[in-house]
């Protein structure tokens, strides 16, 4: 018999009501022939009430426990939607994680799965059972302790059901109706992608468009899951939501699918760093060590020779979260006053954005980034780093423009039209 | 080293607040020496929101889901009540019921224990740990899945834990201070007692002194578990609260230990009912069908001889709880209906209660019904039903002199003064 997985998130089982809605979704698919694995998170709100408990009961928290306390939140879901699916007529059990079992590394808080059997659903569903209704989030250590695999964790267990099962889909149900071109709080023409590749969704989601956690979308890629993002909150069939999915299933591509943005950037400049071999790894290794996302990195040859600097220089800018600046300051001041690094001056700049183009297209299209900078340059944006990768080309930009570069990308690459 | 079992209820963890105060008392008891396993109750009202919004969702629900989702509040409180323990350096771990493992019947909602293996906890206890915190309430069934005990069954959890570990004394934390010798609501007079054996526990336990579940007591008794009752909200110490214990540890006795009283009693009489073999069992079959709680039988041996009645006749009483009489009367008059059993009327009496002496002394000691009834008579109270055992005598009153009844006996039995 054909299977699904469904994912329903905090605000698709926030109430009674809520849990109600979401099992008539999961009724439409049995009626529809398929067997369900049906995975909820907590309902909204549980989760950080049972988080602050933690936080105030424990500074240091063993995170043992802190894993046994928050992961009750979807057991109580699990249960409430089994009881919801029954009552709909609809042969259906809850499943907690030690129960499946969902086996996990002892990482407690970020455990990865490390196996799920499918023996004891597999019976269940051959004794006749149509839902599965297993708690996300959650797993089981080899110590036989509960484990949790981190926020957003449900959506990673969806995909992790889906492929140990051989769903034919697994279908993850928010609060948005899907994947857009970009944000459309920002831009009024952001259109609704009918699919997306993963690799496409990988740079939409690690730039900023929180569809989906980022350790899903990867899960999926590896395993070629068909991922499906729609709506709890809308009445949905086969075709609604944006799927995601390898790049074969998309027949034609444009150069540039999506516009992502992130707010909340900061860029830094070592100035008058001594070109040498081995300087980067003694500027990024203390970064990583202090726990500093750097994100694009740009090295600027210089031919200054000022005094005092025999050799060749160089100035090293990179961005990172504006929340993490003082952070890399102290790691890069300590290492100068240690000696690993010498550098003449230290410049922040916090009034910076991120604005990327994304598309798996620009693969085999050519002058995708010619063409953004034309874009930009008409609006008189001025670009100060600038990276690229495969699939995508990102910039800084001054934050206040950050919107209008986004609304005039979106214009320049026709986004607003189907391909 | 030396083990304490110790619980607290609902109240007693009600906030994170009162938590940390359960967590100084445990520690006090580590610091005397002592592992300890602490069981532990959901927060006061979490259980009831669980219930609610099972019985919202499914009308005749999957007492299994029931089980899973309701079990999840003792499993919060567990892991705070453990991070709390370890924020004040006491190595400490939570277990759920289905780690230990707490194996139980199949009984969902109401089931019994099978086995409590030591070895898990055991084996912490040898590499350093402290405390070990269970979920009260919860087990696991043989089939894997979650089971309660049904409400109030953490008393029971504790019991059975200082059972299977061989703990010197189960200590049961709750918003009472101890046993009195009646309800101090109703006599001003009313005496915390310090000892008081099982037996009597039982009988106070079953006629209303809510302290403690009836079946936590009777299983101390059957493993003779000393059980202390004490209040989380007082300061505390090795001889605070009552002692229930076996009657042999208890050095001299009162013929009477304490009066208890049952508000929402009704009386019923069937008149005029054929006096022959089986006739008891006509009448009680079809009641314990119904679910009635039969209490008190009496039965008037009449000599009254009316037309239509061949043979001698009787009349026969009984009590129940008020809300069962409807139940009775619909299952007696059917059982006449099906011509099962005669009666020419059923009388039904709404406004008595019971009150009983309850005393362990009263085996060797003769005389207490006597007392009891002459004090009674002082007052001018008017005994409907009378019934012993042989450790109670308890009698049907008009419910408005109840109060009066219990201050009168309370006097008459000096249970004002100590022994």
């Amino acid at each position: 018999m054909p299977l699904l997985v469904m994912k329903f998130g905090g605000t698709s089982v926030a109430d009674l009501d809520r849990i109600a809605n979401a099992a008539e979704k999961v009724k439409r698919e049995v009626d529809r022939g398929y067997n369900v694995i049906v995975i909820v998170s907590a309902m909204a709100g549980k989760t950080n009430e049972l988080v602050n408990w933690v936080e105030q009961t424990s500074h240091l928290y063993d995170a043992r426990e802190y894993d046994a306390v928050v992961s009750s939140g979807e057991n109580v879901t699990a249960g409430l939607m089994a009881l919801r699916l029954q009552e709909m007529g609809i042969p259906a059990r809850s499943w907690q994680g030690w129960q499946v079992p969902i086996n996990t590394t002892s990482a407690h808080g970020a455990a990865r799965f490390v196996s799920i059997p499918r023996d004891n659903i597999d019976r269940k569903f051959e004794e006749g059972m149509k839902v599965a209704v297993v708690a996300g989030f959650q797993g089981v250590s080899p110590e036989g302790r509960i484990t949790t695999l981190g926020r957003g964790g449900s959506d990673t267990t969806a995909v992790a059901f889906a492929a140990a099962f051989g769903a034919e889909r697994c279908d993850i149900y928010t609060d948005v109706d899907g994947v857009y071109t970009t944000d459309p709080r920002i831009c009024s023409k952001a259109r609704k992608l009918d699919k997306i590749a993963f690799e496409e969704m990988l740079e939409l989601a690690s730039l900023g468009a929180k569809v989906l956690q980022t350790r899903s979308v990867e899960l999926a890629m590896r395993y070629k899951v068909r991922l499906r993002v729609l709506s709890s909150f809308e009445d949905t069939d086969e075709n609604s939501g944006t799927l995601v999915c390898d790049e074969e299933e998309i027949m034609e591509s444009k150069a540039v699918s999506g516009i992502a943005y992130s707010r909340d950037e900061a860029k830094i400049t070592l100035v008058t760093v001594e070109d040498k071999p081995g300087i980067a790894a003694a500027i990024f290794g203390p970064l990583a060590e202090a726990g500093v996302n750097v994100d694009m990195i740009v090295q600027n040859i210089s031919e200054k020779n000022y005094e005092g600097h025999s050799g060749a220089v160089t100035d090293m800018t990179f961005s990172c979260p504006i929340n993490q600046v003082e952070r890399a300051k102290k790691a890069l001041q300590d290492a100068r006053e240690r000696g690993e690094i010498a550098y003449d001056d230290l410049v922040v700049d916090t009034e910076v954005a991120k604005v990327s183009v994304v598309g798996i297209g620009m693969r085999s299209q050519s002058g995708v980034a010619a063409r953004m900078f034309k874009a930009l340059a008409d609006e008189n944006i001025n670009i100060k780093v600038i990276a690229t990768s495969e699939i995508k080309v990102s910039v800084l930009i001054d934050r206040k423009y950050m919107e209008l570069a986004v609304q005039a990308l979106h214009d320049a690459f026709e986004l607003d039209k189907t391909a």
